[in-house]
């Protein structure tokens, strides 16, 4: 009997009255801007957040003429995306430390599951903007942005400029979390603000880890309490991976 | 017969198949975040705005002890709502030129139809973010931020924080121009970088103007080139002003 | 009899004891500093704005190969052009919105009359630098920088780099308002941090508009206000051509 | 037998010649500064950071009036601590993401081993300044700031402002990594920049841990792979758990 | 026989034809703005800065509750002072080194003959913009500043806030430099830009200095060639000390 | 008998017990870094400052084709290398004018040194860091940095990439001033936030000066004063070389 099927029996002690292995309802909703050349609403929740794939020509800078492509990521949240406002990041004429740092791990997960090389000398920028937030924004990114890239990548292939995808394989990410000495799935606000532990995985197609972040918030976390979280983790990325499949097949 | 009749009976030479005198058609959707005291998703066809009002206490330091309040606004576009992707101005470090003065514009045209001093020491932020840009994204900021406005207003005096609303008036705003010598209600982007005038209008309840920004891009316009283009402003106004009453109604 | 005739019969309200349809007393003084192409210290009343028209060869990226040249201005304040010290923009570490809006308003205005592919691979910029501010420095501004503007292109001609100026028409800018109900032209400080309403008009030599922008800063404003500071406008312009026309000639 | 004993077996692939389970020599100097309540330097190799702890009283306005105190972390490179020069943050006008990435993790693991209540209304700031670059200069720091936070409580005891520290644990860092294939204890640069995984471990002494960042730079990981990195970063924090005391004790 | 007597009796070499120890024409006028509590036009030859002094009540963070005044001074040039046009700072977001040195430079030398008790809890910012540079702009600023400076102290005397002014001495600054083998006074920007040698002095009433700043340009200089720039420099103090005078005078 | 010599007589008054003409104990240890070109830690007492030189192909734009190299210069305080600690440049976005102001000193220093066509199209970055700070830390940065600057030189030689050196003399800096109305050398904190006068003294090796800095903290100087610390300054430079081509030497 795995970690989760045991935690499954527990009596919930969820805000939300979700089960511990019980994720959110997730939508990945495709399509969903006229102009960007894949896009992506993804639903976690009362978390929303809209992706875009924008392709460019060329590279930056420092990649020229090295014969590859780059995908890179930028986030933000819209000022009252949060339950009181926050500063417009373009007004205090900053990105916050937070703000790169969600940004910088989207673009390593999905620069792990494309070949650059194959994707030519070529710029996929990935937009996740942040429309309401109740708790994992930056995984939500992640699950949503592997839809819009895969997006753009068949539209280069359906515009015969490539002769196949340069994926390589699925990504998708969620957050953990120790809350109230439970292991539970898919920390909503009211969880985060208050679990012990929280830690995001970010799964490939072939169930290996491309990031783990894990955080002990209130204190620190025992091997025990980390492969619990682990194997969590696992699960959340397999229903992940069907709802995104599912999502591009529907389009 | 008014310009605009006249207008309408010419064969229209709109890439929209539109009327010179026809808006596009616009959607006032209320009640689009889970936080916001106010907010409206405003669609001017594929124009999308979504705009929220964030009610905090206190004022800036100029207002400190004035016994007042005050209303401003802020204004972003996503960095791929427009046809091609733009840079994310927080990531840039600073907002445009462009952007300020369309958050100050919107900012004037609420501060002109709401009692300050009745709203007290609060400050109400109408926070506008462009997720798809076809063209009057600032026209269609303004005619949204009055429904959050309002909305949120309605919300003090139902949480009896005040008696009434200090809100004194509707506000709306419309863009016309002059494309292929024609003036036309309502641009679009195909006809916004084509027109050789581009004209914005807020007008008040009482059909008086608090803003008219007009600029001819192309060339100078005639004085009656300008009275056909305020025709159009004040007929357009009059439509929003019916679809604003029935979005507030409606929730 | 026009509007403006008709305001001047009346006992007249203005702090400066002008008649309501009478501009301060304007000078253009040219050929003020010793390095620049063309320049233009430019007085209403106790306003003074010096204006240098500096021509430099190429043009900014995105023109590039393009074939055609480029005019564009800046704006700035002394610190203690005001009645107290406002805060240097450089120290500031930005330039305000409002400093944007003035320096791209006062750029549209001349490309509305300069024939840019005559101009060739060249750009002119016009810096406009306000000495002392009592109202109307952002019309003073451009009235000026016209003829900073025509200097240069003037000198383009005389050195023989172009056959003929490639200035199209000329172009004056004067505000007007409605100050304790009445339509004045030309606003001083006085009135124009008390009129109800305050209009910017950018007209060219054949009388059409490149740019209005109306304000009502305290309420709406009619169309019957709106039509008379029109004719105000119109007037002003038409005095300020001359003035511009024999500061060229004076040289 | 554990992994790092099966891997201590193999034939070391790792270019310093060291074993996979092997850390480099490691030094805590303490006291290296005049003025600082706290200090440490603190070498790996041929990493040398220079950590300084700063006592200040009152806490950021955040904190004001909640009877607690702060600890908080900076994080900077010599220009040419690395081979070759990069530019200097000061000079840019920004941190980058990952300055600001470390630095937020070195205050994370500070804040997680103190007291902040007994702490009372006082301000320690980590200065982390690496004076040359070899791999693992974020583990260093935090490494190094526990030695420099303990010996700033140990002085508000001297000086009797507390009566005992308000330290309630220790807390090291270490990174491991896959490089060839194989699981390797403490990454200097040349296996940094061609390790298949990186995974930074930030333990406590009770063998908890606060921080786990794992990134797969080249492939996703296996879990085995995981465990045998946990297992190192264990090993290596007790090392380090020891270097501390005695850096201390010498003191 | 000094210096500079030796001096004079050499055949000129200077392109303006002026002798080693002759200043440029200097001018003083004071009382150029409406509004400062004290101006003054500073020109020396070519070299224009337009000086303000503003008075404010209250003193910096760093100074409240300490009883004093405070002296400040900022700097800036128009962007087409210069031979060709230089970027505006406050377009580029900030003031290049040799800007503050140079306010820094301005600031000290006020605040060395003023008794900042005396003042009282009040800031005077001495703003010197130049208008046109021609070489030795930093000190035309030095002695404008101090005539404007005092203009604004005998205003409070005036005004009756202060019994008698705070001003202590005179100060004024002169560039000196060795320009083709020869020391020389006043170097205008012909001779700046070639010199070997430049030498600022700043000199206050009785002959002593507050600053002095001497650089080799191309090549050292010897104490014998030092020796010769000092004694010009106190030679040039001299004149401006008695042309402050009678500007003050005048007025 | 010379200043300085009769100076020595004197009792002395400074809080180090030092002879009004005794420098600080200094040390110039060179190679202190792995990876710079020329390295160099200085110690003048309790001052301490790590140089490293950097060597890079290319020049800055402005130089570009002149067939000619650059030597600049940046320095920095860690923030703790002061008696209470600092906000750091890069977490505040800018460096202060002191810092820019000392880094121009330093780059010119060099610059006045070394035959920058000789150089070739390379340029040197000196990167001076205060890891301690007691005074004197811009003089400590110039005469150290001329060790590291030699050392890369050197190195071009060595590398058989330059026949010879292009330094073509010595640079070193000491500060004097005047404390308790007596002239003495290299002063420490204590002296120098209490110096009446305070002068910097850049000297060549043929004893010719690059660079005087003299100020009157708290009043003016006379010129008997100012000789009297230039006489220091000369004798503090010869020991000073000494000290350098020992470092050289021993390397």
């Amino acid at each position: 009997m795995s970690h989760f099927d045991a935690l499954s029996a527990l009596k919930t002690i969820r805000p939300s009255n979700r089960k511990p292995d019980q994720m959110r309802a997730v939508t990945l909703e495709t399509g969903v801007t006229r102009y960007a050349e894949g896009s992506c609403l993804v639903t976690f929740g009362h978390t929303k957040v809209l992706v875009t794939a924008s392709l460019e020509q060329g590279v930056p800078g420092f990649l020229k003429g090295k014969g590859q492509g780059w995908v890179t990521a930028e986030y933000g949240m819209l000022p009252r995306s949060t339950h009181t406002r926050s500063r417009r990041e373009a007004a205090a004429g900053k990105q916050s430390g937070r703000t790169q740092e969600i940004q910088r791990l989207i673009g390593r997960s999905m620069r792990a599951i494309i070949d650059l090389k194959a994707l030519g000398e070529r710029q996929i920028t990935l937009d996740c903007d942040v429309l309401q937030a109740d708790g994992g924004t930056r995984t939500a990114s992640i699950t949503g942005a592997w839809v819009a890239l895969a997006m753009a990548c068949n539209k280069l292939v359906a515009d015969k400029v490539l002769e196949k995808s340069p994926i390589l394989d699925q990504v998708a990410a969620i957050s953990c979390g120790i809350f109230e000495n439970t292991p539970v799935l898919d920390l909503d606000y009211d969880e985060d603000s208050n679990a012990e532990t929280d830690a995001n995985f970010v799964i490939t197609g072939n169930l290996e880890a491309v990031e783990i972040q894990a955080t002990g918030e209130k204190r620190g976390f025992s091997r025990d309490e980390f492969n619990a979280l682990y194997d969590l983790g696992i699960k959340g990325a397999k229903e992940l991976f069907e709802l995104q499949n599912a999502a591009l097949a529907a389009k």
